[in-house]
């Protein structure tokens, strides 16, 4: 069987545990490469990003060397795409060459569901469509456990564009696995109707006094035309402001997955205030995705 | 004498035959990566393509690392070209830099004539203008004798746009050199003058039922500006339909180069059909790039 | 003490030399790849070019590569900078990704001033804004210790838009820092003030008898826009022809940093002149920053 890794959803509670137990690992042992430089030799991945990313295809990109493997960048806008192949034909050309895994983004959420059964080898999700966007996902459950010793019960507030976040769908999935609850907050018109036991809607300042973890989200501009943003306005309203990190627990911690707009979802004095995780989530993606490569080519060759 | 890879042309029949049996060692031997990382270790190559490519730029890339070199991707859009600099100062450029070889795409028929002498290290057109893509020749010639163990005497249509396909050239030489017959087909404003007495025009379903393989070839709009395509039409009258493939011979194959407008020049039901290799081709094309890049390397340091 | 590398100004003489030395020992040893590139294994460095460049560039990761060291290609326009990422929230993320080293270039003179004591891990400048270009001056001086064994009382004139040169900017603080004597020549427009006892104004024709290198500049014509320039009343000016290396001492050399102009402050015939070091500064670019890219390393894990 293929090892596509698609949707946080598709593993058990178990596996997932011991995925971030494995990220972990390469965490605490990240000052010792040649102990894992050995893992993947050989194996060659491909970045295919329909979408602009720095951090995601970097972190795949840095992840794969660290353990030994290559990468070869696929920038569709420099290729056959222009001669108007699909995504099909593109990622069988990457199967037909020799890949051992496909690292892709796409902005389409119903992409991979149509591919998943016809690409013969791992699939590995780096933000598709609104849905998932489950490495991030990955990293998000590690920094937490790292913080916290455990998932099960932690309060989370998720404050944004929720409606328009895949890293959010993936926390929200995750939530439910491991028994977290989620309050999400923001404007009503981008917060999405709430699933499942363990989430809610929330107003932001009257559950920050209670949460472990603040996950602040990017208002997605490119992602919602037409809607007229007020950036001061909404930083008042929905913004992390110094003052509103004083209000939090004092072992609560703030995240994002980043790239962060200063002065408007997070202020620019926060970002690297004592209680931010925001540049630990960034080294937590490395070894995430480290752990993810080493699963997908579990019983390849 | 630098090995400069420019056109099949330059190649004996027997040194040809002797690339494409080394090619076909590289594709059997493609689950035992480690047997052949070795043969290519402290080499760079440098992908040079002033035209977009996906399959064959990742194809050598692909190669170059399986045997052990690395790769520089020079992207001229970055790059000094936007300074002004020449194609000879940029190869010049690369040369002084010290990497070992260099795979280069341009959409000028003779850039690679005024450059073969004046660049001492090996040149490997990735395809050049309208004339050669030799390393597709290669892979052809690979894939056909690994279904028919022979090519002398092999018959094959070739049809669709191919006054301006390099692919095409590539194979005319090939075919007068192994003795091929070549069918060209297709529309009449669309086929060169046929060389040599193995290359004939004609009637794609009068041959069709006589040929061991046809290859179709994209129609190249952004080739021929100003010329109106009906798709639609095309397909009936030059497209690989199931109708077409059925009245192929049992053991008779079909190629493409690729990439592929389905629904043009071929049915988007035989893409994959029993009788396709063209997934295979591009998996040959790894395996011919690889012969290429160490053949080229021969009697370097 | 974080190792950046960002002025030729912050070195001592010594150590400058040192690097010197450490360049020409990487160049007499290029042809024993092997025995240097178990230098840098495991580490990698990140490409952040937010101008273009061709061999800088390429220069640094072909540098990299033959230490065994990897490379991560950020290109910006692919990335969270259309989101609005700063450059400080950029580097910090590859800071976080863990690579070993950031080689950066900007057309802002003192993004680096604001960032080097805020980032935790070596800053390589490959060319900020118009004041240095440090690796360039460290191949420059190469380039003249090989020909001439010794630095100390040379004589160089540097033609061109020195304004806007930050090779030239690298190569004056050099001169003092060895004592060679700088004549710049050019248009008085794009002149600046002499700096240093070491560094005079000069009228290009008059001190070409004397010096032992001539460097010429390329027209930036993307920095001054507005400028109207006559490129061939530039070159019959201060073009470098072939008259003009006529006139130069028999053991005189010329250099140019490129990408070049044919024609306008070069003339095509002199590229490859016998007098011309041009390519040679290239290859010499590569064993610089290898020197650049190993002290960096020093005291890193």
């Amino acid at each position: 069987m293929i090892r596509h890794f698609l949707s946080l959803s598709s593993f058990s509670h178990r596996d997932l545990q011991a995925l971030v137990d494995r990220a972990h690992f390469f965490s605490v042992n990240s000052q010792q490469p040649d102990q894992i430089h050995h893992l993947l030799t050989r194996k060659i991945f491909a970045n295919v990003f329909y979408e602009p990313s720095t951090r995601t295809r970097c972190s795949f990109e840095i992840a794969a060397k660290r353990l030994g493997a290559d990468v070869v960048n696929f920038v569709p806008e420099n290729s056959s795409v222009k001669k108007g192949e699909t995504v099909y034909d593109t990622l069988k050309t990457l199967e037909s060459l020799g890949v051992d895994g496909i690292v892709f983004r796409h902005s389409d959420d119903h992409v991979l569901d149509q591919l998943r059964d016809r690409i013969q080898l791992p699939l590995l999700n780096a933000g598709a469509g609104k849905n998932e966007h489950p490495s991030q996902g990955l990293l998000d459950l590690l920094t937490l456990h790292q913080e916290f010793g455990r998932l099960a019960g932690l309060k989370i507030a998720v404050c944004g564009d929720i409606k328009h976040s895949r890293v959010a769908g993936s926390l929200m999935v995750a939530a439910e696995m491991f028994g977290m609850e989620i309050y999400l907050c923001g404007p009503s018109g981008l917060l999405p109707e709430p699933k499942g036991p363990t989430v809610r809607t929330a107003d932001f300042d009257e559950v920050l006094p209670i949460v472990d973890a603040v996950m602040m989200l990017r208002i997605q501009l490119e992602r919602h035309q037409g809607l007229e943003l007020d950036a001061g306005a909404y930083h008042v309203h929905f913004g992390l402001t110094e003052a509103r990190v004083g209000r939090m627990r004092p072992d609560a911690i703030t995240l994002h997955p980043g790239p962060f707009n200063r002065g408007v979802e997070i202020a620019d004095a926060v970002v690297e205030h004592p209680k931010s995780r925001i540049f630990k989530q960034m080294s937590n993606g490395v070894f995430a995705r480290m752990a993810i490569l080493e699963w997908a080519m579990r019983g390849r060759q």
